[in-house]
């Protein structure tokens, strides 16, 4: 299946025929002190440096999370929107835990845009599906429900199933649902990630959905995390993985999921690998 | 299928269920000047340091080449073997292009070593197999035939099973024979990752046998070509890779190799990588 998200002047296919579409996650202020300095100041600035620098590095879609504590936070969004569309025509992925924000985001977007997230909670069935049918928007469709996240491979396609039926009965298209299986640290449960891969290639098979996934979780608690999110990124693109949200700016990411598109036979004549690396190393250029 | 190799101390069982095995490629003269002088002069103080090394760096088997020009290979070879078991008790690997200078490694060797290699050439498989049949060795089976090596999966996985199928026919178990689907440049052709990944899932599914790869070559021709080995690594041993040919000694392969067991739920508590890590970081330990 092929999802498509655009701005006004854009238009980003993601599908398993695609090289591996990256969903650009800096502009969100957990753990980003100056970001979150910025947005409750309302300066937009270096919200659009961080849009800039993630589309310089290759970032296709830009996911944008402007949740910080006691601020108006569909205003901020609204801004950011705004703010982001004034220096880059990439689509964007509006991220909130807060529906409200979703909606206020998606009444000023233009084109069609990602929203992140559902998942499989009653309330949030009922609160994310109606607005994303009712913009003709995508969705990240995370695998957990009222129960909290399951371990277990069975009961993760489970839940990727029903949000999906739920969504088609809303007339959302199963393409514009793309599931995250939900990676977690393999330091806490050494099953972890072969728990996510399988999950990964199950909802690929059965659903034929694109699937997202946030590879840091992955390495929680351990040394070396950034290799450790490379090798699982490489992994989880084998297994499915086609728009995992990353950042784009570090090049061993980058360079992975180039490789990755270049490995499976995805980049012609290496020409995206190697012309990214050129401008990792102008000197050599 | 597990393939199991010993030396007179110590077993390794090789086996999709099982950590990767590393096969050490270090005692190797092609492109290694220094080894090759000393190979020339019979000097196997070196031959053991590299040995030593590789097994400090977790090599599970030590692959032994010994071919230069001109010299008498049957004669070295046998002196390598011995001089590596005065220091280690890692199985071997002897590796040649002629079968004279495997049959004298076998004369000697003590225990179940892998043969490396036969191929789907009619003489290769005529001199090679009954010698691994004699003395119950293993063998590297290379998807290459009198037509050369094939760039598409469906030759590759034939050839694999002629030889699996010659092998059985003079009573060597099929889990004793490993194949190398060989990987091959995505420089030179951009389809070439995706044939080696496709020609390992493939014969993995149909012939359930171990199978080996060097990951070097994917690479000649790139730039960052370490960087561009790992990933496929990581990708490889998904999709049946269990014992690749590789330098052990180079911390970034070692750890790709480790975190994809880690990450496939074969370490527990993540201790493998963890001791690693620490060996190569002792002042974090």
């Amino acid at each position: 299946m092929q999802t498509r998200v655009s701005s006004e002047s854009q238009e980003v296919i993601i599908g398993p025929d695609q090289p591996v579409a990256i969903i650009g996650e800096r502009i969100n202020p957990t753990g980003r002190k100056k970001l979150a300095e910025v947005l409750e100041r309302r300066d937009m600035g270096y919200v659009q440096q961080e849009a800039l620098k993630q589309v310089q590095a290759g970032a296709h879609i830009l996911d944008v999370n402007v949740g910080i504590s006691g601020a108006d936070e569909s205003a901020i969004m609204v801004e950011a929107i705004q703010a982001i569309r004034e220096v880059v025509g990439t689509p964007l992925c509006i991220d909130s835990a807060n529906p409200k924000v979703l909606a206020a985001g998606l009444q000023v977007y233009k084109g069609k845009v990602l929203v992140n997230s559902v998942n499989g909670e009653e309330a949030k069935l009922k609160e994310v599906l109606p607005l994303v049918a009712e913009y003709k928007a995508a969705v990240v469709a995370l695998t957990m429900d009222d129960k909290g996240i399951p371990t277990d491979v069975s009961t993760r396609v489970a839940i990727a199933e029903k949000i999906v039926n739920e969504a088609v009965k809303l007339g959302i298209p199963a393409e514009d649902v793309i599931v995250d299986p939900l990676a977690m640290s393999v330091a806490s449960d050494d099953q972890a990630g072969l728990g996510a891969l399988r999950a990964l290639a199950e909802i690929r098979d059965k659903l034929g959905v694109n699937q997202t996934i946030g590879a840091s979780n992955v390495s929680y608690g351990l040394p070396e995390r950034r290799a450790v999110n490379c090798v699982f990124l490489a992994m989880a693109v084998l297994n499915g993985l086609t728009c995992p949200i990353t950042d784009p700016t570090v090049w061993p990411v980058r360079r992975t999921l180039l490789l990755a598109d270049l490995l499976q036979g995805k980049d012609e004549f290496a020409m995206n690998f190697i012309s990214a690396y050129r401008e990792q190393n102008p000197e050599e250029a």
